[in-house]
């Protein structure tokens, strides 16, 4: 079975405030980094896995991240699909 | 000045454990994603900030970097900058 790289981008929906993104924000500004406007900050989750095909492979990381990867009441997430190795290259 | 947005990747280096994203697989594992091989959990910070170019804006962010949003003894970084708004349409 092919090898598929996959990065998920993890954030928090606009709605929702982020404590750790405003003291980031405010701490760059200490430091000088006056033009800073906002900070937010997510997740980036890198997961290898094999699957049949791409589309068994994209099914299965959106059961991931509904499931255990992400909070869907407070994130969002999207993701990027690359093939690693085919079932050909990886024997 | 225009208004940049940037989205940082960061990641741990190859060489550094991750024990959150091994126990990320093990749940997966445990609820039936048998073809994960690897997870590995980094950052994704989003930052709006203005700046007189988009050189001035690379040059804040890699201090930013640096300085505050990594630990570059076990992370690495990377980040993409696109032009939010130009001085003329912010005005």
């Amino acid at each position: 079975m092919p090898t598929y790289q996959a990065q998920i981008y993890v954030t928090l929906r606009p709605s929702v405030l982020d404590p750790a993104g405003t003291a980031v924000q405010s701490g760059l500004h200490h430091m000088g980094f006056d033009g800073v406007e906002q900070v937010r900050i997510g997740k980036y989750i890198q997961v290898t896995l094999t699957a049949e095909d791409e589309a068994t492979a994209r099914q299965q990381l959106d059961q991931m991240c509904d499931q255990l990867l992400t909070n869907p009441v407070i994130e969002n997430y999207r993701f990027d699909l690359t093939v690693k190795a085919t079932a050909d290259t990886a024997a």
